[in-house]
């Protein structure tokens, strides 16, 4: 799993109807590098969070058939490594 | 998902079957990168997108024997993103 | 999906059954690197074309049996891309 | 596979169930860039591991309803490799 | 697929059972970046072979449950090319 730091909604209006209704965040991971993560456990900006990808993304939303290549499936309750930038 | 551009249309007469004739976009990453992408949601030059890899790449397309490993799956409303090049 | 330019063939008369006598291709991206593909449309030396990866690589090839994770899939009809490198 | 360095446990209260409560490490590579991977083996800080991607991942857990795209799967008995930093 | 040159064995003795008692080699790339593949052809130190990922690496071995995101699936006949680093 990857290490990334919520930064907030997403907004698809015009989306494929298997993202469903889901949210979507727009994470950053230690290099300021951004992507978006469906969120399966409900994150607020500013947490640092694990991220899953290929088939596994899909499963950990407890709905295989949602299309997502990386979804957020745990919160870490405190992550201080001294070489998150910034 | 990763963030994308969408920069124009790519045509390929020769190709397998399994693509039918579905639409192949050129799109770049912040970067600068080009990969193709099937869309799955109608775009046009200059959309900021949402893409998704691996195997949710086929289900995206809504018929998962199509061949694609990266597909639009959305369009993001507003993309303000102050580190997108140029 | 990736775009590669065809270099040549490649040998590998110790192989896996699973690849059967599949042609094989070196291909190169925009940077130089360069991978080895399987070739299910029929491509020449210097021909820019599509790539699939992960599970899209097998189905690509017509029998998902087949252990390849890299697919040529289409040939770019025109490709004028001024980044390509050359 | 990739070869990792354990480095310590990661607490993640917030979970998806589908981690159940299997352990998770941040592991680091050569490169010092850092992952977190699901503990299948049993190890200890500073052990060098192989670890496992994609669906294999989900599979090493000897579950693959777990959704890790990153599995420890075998301790490496010596490495003395002089690339590795450090 | 990619191109990797054979190293040596990699020994683990404590490793989970999915992984039986297959060969386990150390590859470079030509950049010199280390992976560890699961050998299915027989290779020996300096082979230069190629290297098949995600679910085709565990298809490839002639196994499917073997838990491999890496397999070595072919020993190239002749590579001569200039970029290959030494």
């Amino acid at each position: 799993m990857n290490i990334h730091r919520v930064l907030r909604d997403l907004v698809t209006t015009a989306r494929i109807p298997d993202l469903q209704h889901r949210s979507l965040r727009v994470v950053e991971d230690d290099s300021g590098d951004l992507e978006v993560a469906l969120d399966a456990v409900g994150t607020r900006p500013g947490d640092f969070v694990i991220t899953m990808r290929t088939s596994a993304a899909r499963h950990a939303t407890g709905d295989p058939s949602i299309t997502t290549d990386l979804t957020i499936g745990g919160i870490i309750d405190h992550w201080t490594e001294e070489r998150w930038y910034d």
